[in-house]
């Protein structure tokens, strides 16, 4: 019985294609693997489609590494990734899994593993400046993780707009846009007014003056007056990757 | 030559098959039309897809008639809408263009025209209380104009699980779900993380206590643990509708 | 001796050309008539150009009549404006001067006596939407008092981005620009952005979502990328007029 | 006169079993030990039922000691807590007494001397996530010196709702649970929502996007659609853990 | 088979005792009934233990009616409240079901029908000011139907410390307290440092100067020094009495 | 025995001159008088020495009357003041004690009786502008009711930095002074800059732009650059005034 | 001609005893000393009565030591301090003018030269706990400079409200009080509640769970229900000094 | 073809003067320079007229040199600017571009190339105390590099009115000022309320207290009763100088 979720085990409860005693056991053993600090849940990458993530602040070394072992022994083959590891969490997860993928985002980094095989989705990663760079890289290396390789888009501020509209017309057939941008966070308003594919902006905490670490660029994306413009956290750029995932996979 | 768009004419101009003088008055005919108070935006449907809405609050009730009938008279029988319109609004409107389908949506209403014909998409719109109905139907009214016609789910809020497990098979299955929600708006959380589908979540300004009229639901929202959950403003039901229509159109 | 201000008087009478006894009468006559609830200050449209505007809000019909009248007794010939005067405020300061030049501004209403002649200068007042009418409204009343005819550019909203461009050719060349929009506020990053001219930043409270009463676009043009955009307090039409006469006059 | 508190020392007045003369005396010797920088509090344990702690950060590591050591010296036998000590308040207050529990709560560490005889009372601890460890040890740990052993429930974060459903009996008949949660803090309210028991939902300032180091969380808590959910400060998990004992002892 | 849970029923699966098809049925018709606009909760009495409010804000008069109908059919006799009622919602409730009791808050009332039967415990409800009443009656009310009669101590605002210590033998042998304050919040610092029963805070929104519609009473009491205190959010009275329940029944 | 306070019923009690039966029914009588919905504090008059202020907002028109009564009942002949009455609690009020003395404040309004005699003092109130007006007037009706005849200095915004400075000699020499503002609250900062005396700051919610009701003015006293200024709550004119009052009473 | 300040200028001038050639060579030399990088204001002590405070964050070890320098040059032989200084600025200060009185708060301290003579006036400092202490110290070390010796009182949180009534004597006969307080800030209502005298209120920023840095207890005292209790900035104790040298000298 | 822009291009092509196949090749060639990490606009100094400036936080030591070697390779000549340059960026841009002007401000510094040769505007810079310093010396210096060589006037703070006074001649006649302050911001008041001249105000970070790193500055500011006022970013000293250049330039 490979993978099955909560609901199709109480569905087969009820069809009477599992007993009761067999579906205790299924129910201890599957769902997630108790590992005392940490539940790890085998069937996020079933119910979300794109893997599971391992979110490295506030984890010990070892924690780290512990969880990564755990997903990457589950038989489905699902991408696996550690997001914003210090360099010891990389060092520790590495050491014991070599295979992975890191991708530095600032002083911290992300590492895939098993990543999907890649798609033809035409993803497009926009950034206002040199400063969300890292916010970017994290949403890049989740996409590439999940099979899908965006095209980048740098350094396209609105206080030169022509940088953007230079890029016209794969904006417009994009199948979906992540937009990466702090200070006043125009950029999204911009694109999403250029464009009818799915935008994603994803507010960052670059910038000085009245930025107020990425709220302001938060609340203007909220606000934007172009229609149908979502948002992510500040900083988020692997819920960006995810939402887009939940879109195209 | 029907409905070119700023890009399309600066390409017809490079490559010689229009001339300067035909894109000079093109320039100036086609992409807005100005009223004087507004300049009503005849490219938006086709840049964004899904068709042109008004806003109704602080127009007259003029304003907005002329604003419809402006875009009523476009050859592309796209959608049209008029948003947040108050009883005289909507009187002033559908005096003038009978054939509007108002939907209440409080004391306000969101009247369309031209609505797209239904489309197969599997769209799920979530509330999580009675008071969350008014946004929710300001939703419900604009993907209904879009051509998608969403699976209602109300009053499932998180302090009774229950009443959300019993839909576990259609949230698992959508194609895209909207949720609705203010207080705690906890059950943004609660969708997304039993689906892999694109969820938009609405903060609504409903509640008391400490809900401060629907930022702690906005703040809530944007903090969830669910990756990939993606927000819009508070109380934005028509650009939650957008936002579906820009993934499913 | 024709309207001195305290820093003549000061070197006056160091000087010598004044002496003491005329200089205490002079003090004590000029800077200001104390009409008992105000102290109506005669000498600010020499300190600041531009003439006097009596704020009305919070003061009776009778108080803004009297300290209008007392402007109006002036002999430099000033503009005199009142600002935010309801119906009754209005009436009643035109009844009793009947010159007043009124400009509607939502239910509020700006009147204007003694306007200064037309001057040369190319101002410009951008607007992102219908909603942002009435504080462009009141900035226009201003400036039109101080002899600052401006050229209106409306419904600019950045989601349409076309239909600024369409202007580009006088946004170049303006001496001095007041963008004036609510939502994101992004259109003033993106004016200040194609113009080397001054752009004064006006956040207005329209908006609906997470605009939080002009705060969102207030804080998105104070931490703007474009470099040089000045911002004036939230729905300040009149501030932002104050401003381009400080530059222009 | 064994440990008399304020209140009995006003009624002996009253009813003349104590003279004025040892009332003062009192007075002055009883309620309060004063060591110039600290007026510890030996009566607190017997208004509050669970005994005394001293909060170290901006403590010295001799003031830190001192303080524990009047505490020790009282001859009530009440528990003793020393929280949010550093390595060096720790060391300090345990070389000198030799006997305290320590637990570690990220870099800090509660210390525990004679905790309370262990109690039938099932309390429950659910955290959402590793990050919320440090505050939910804080916690245990002075649940423990108050004689009360909590089950554990950690990792519970709503993003997969089966974790928590596994302990759905257990949740159903504790007498008190404490959940932790930071981000948008959801848990408190699908916890409070499967069981009849007290729930005190303490938020963490762990997150990152827009957790804004706890305030999410909180208002979220306290914005909850669970009625009779209480809420206490960010982090504050010894406050959880006095809130239990006064429900429970 | 009598108001089963859904654990219970999961359980009964499990065992055997009940089929799959009963249990289709059964999930189908038991935890809520769906009235289209609202899904009525006939479990949260078993789970949470003080029976189920209607929040009438956002109701129209016949939805408030139906609910409260589908709630009364139940047979379990669990108390019933509709709370934050206006006039006509009261009216037309109280049209159907005569008997309930109506405790006015201010300008909403709140109707109890079926009322628990009194209970032992010694409760208490202490205000600060006369302006926090309408949340304290709101509190009352909500306890009353629950069983528990609670004993009143009004005005006792912390600038006058005297009018609270002549209550002081009360406060210390409570069972529980709920502590309803504006402006700054203080008394229930004041109250939680005299006795060792649980304290549950409401902040109210009454106040001027700085209290800013309850935010500042709210921090107060999160923040307060005297351990163990819960807080609920601001102006819920109802909150606190189902919080007190939970503790009590 | 006239007027003990708390603190002396306890020195007698300890002193013996009271028996223990006089002290609780002195305790029972003295201290305050409970009118069931509020308790009446005779002894604040002699712990503040200022009298004792009604606060009538929230309060019914009998409530008020009631108080005001008992206060009045007082042999102390202290004042009494009512303050933020509307127009039916004036009515009220001046009804059964017609010899209050009613001072505008808006449409609130302030009764005193029992002024108590002019004293020496050199109070000075000093306003910004006109929309400051009813929050000095709160100010200036108290200041009268403790005997305190401020000079005023009204309309003295920071904007015409003369008409302050044309009083320089007044405030240099005042015993306390009492500046309110709105907007960015700076006089407060310019009074305290040339002035010796004690300056208390009274922020207030007039203003428009980016004053937000007052927070502005607040935030800018708190932070002033001239030392020893000291602040009250938003449009707290009564507080303002008992401020003073503990200074020169 | 000692120490004019610039009104007496100002009246020298209108009387003719100063000729204009004197009044610019006064103007010039003495209201202040201008060393480049600071404006040093000899005439503070004059306009202020309590002698001038360098703040030293900011400044370089040698632009503290110079300005120092210039004020102990005067001949009014004021005091003088040096606030908020690291060791090294402290040390560069001492080197030059040894006889300074060093006060340690945490880690920076306070310099006082020239202390003025102790004065009879009874000022009491009253603190919460042990981390508002280095607050206090600032605001002791400037009332001793002042020469206001004041009476400490530590450690007196409302949690243990008997701590504070044992001290009931002194407070009532103080001439003034200053109460530092975090946290919730309760401590301040409850002093201005059973004194008469002025109260001026510090918050700290200690605290944790919701304190904010400061903000809660901030609010809390500006709410204060007990009425003409004045507050100045977080951890202003310099603040709080000034404003008790301004009632008191 | 010198320096075209966006606009005269697609002038040009209208025109016919430019082919379809020239256009595309300036297209790509011409309005930035693509470094693959950043877009380099050459276009920024004819569109905004004052040079280019380079944000250093965030960007490695090579992208710093890297940039700036991009737009020092421009043929127009025009000021480059690299700001906010940690030692590290400001050696490695000097070590390849040795002429640069090195202003440093705090820790961080401002280096500029190519500076404008001095223009005879009369431009102010006013700093209300040493704290503001950093901020008004990376306004000058970018204020040098357009040209502009500011007149400085130190240390003005609000609470020593006189030592603004002084300079009442300048602050009259200046062309532009620009005043840089924090804690409360007054002084930006106080000198609009002097001077008909443009004042552009900086909020700075610098305070304590109730400063909020320069939120209560940039509040005061925009809330100035001095009509005409305009406010950039906190501490963007920058984009002040930026404002300017508009203005005079």
């Amino acid at each position: 019985m490979d993978e099955p979720t909560l609901k199709q085990l109480i569905q087969d409860l009820l069809a009477g294609t599992v007993t009761p005693d067999e579906a205790v056991s299924i129910l201890r053993r599957l769902p997630f693997a108790d590992l005392g600090f940490a539940k790890v849940d085998h069937h996020r990458a079933l119910r979300q489609r794109c893997g599971e993530a391992v979110y490295a602040p506030g984890k010990t070394v070892d924690q780290c590494a512990k969880i990564v072992a755990e997903l990457l022994d589950e038989p489905g083959e699902n991408p696996v990734l550690l997001t914003r590891a210090d360099p010891d969490q990389v060092a520790g997860a590495l050491g014991r899994f070599p295979g992975g993928l890191v991708t530095h985002t600032g002083v911290l980094a992300t590492v895939a593993w098993r990543p999907a095989p890649s798609r033809a989705a035409r993803v497009m990663l926009v950034t206002a400046g040199t400063a969300d760079q890292p916010v970017a890289e994290e949403c890049r290396a989740a996409l590439l993780a999940f099979g899908l390789d965006p095209q980048l888009l740098t350094d396209c501020g609105v206080a030169g707009v022509h940088r953007l509209l230079a890029s016209f017309d794969d904006l417009s057939h994009a199948d979906a846009i992540v937009v990466v941008a702090g200070m006043e966070g125009a950029l999204a308003s911009l694109v999403a007014g250029i464009t009818p594919a799915p935008v994603v902006a994803v507010p960052t905490s670059a910038g000085y003056g009245a930025a107020f670490e990425g709220v302001t660029a938060l609340l203007a994306m909220l606000a934007s007056c172009a229609a149908g413009l979502t948002v992510v956290g500040i900083d988020n750029g692997f819920g960006a990757a995810s939402a887009v995932a939940r879109m195209l996979l």
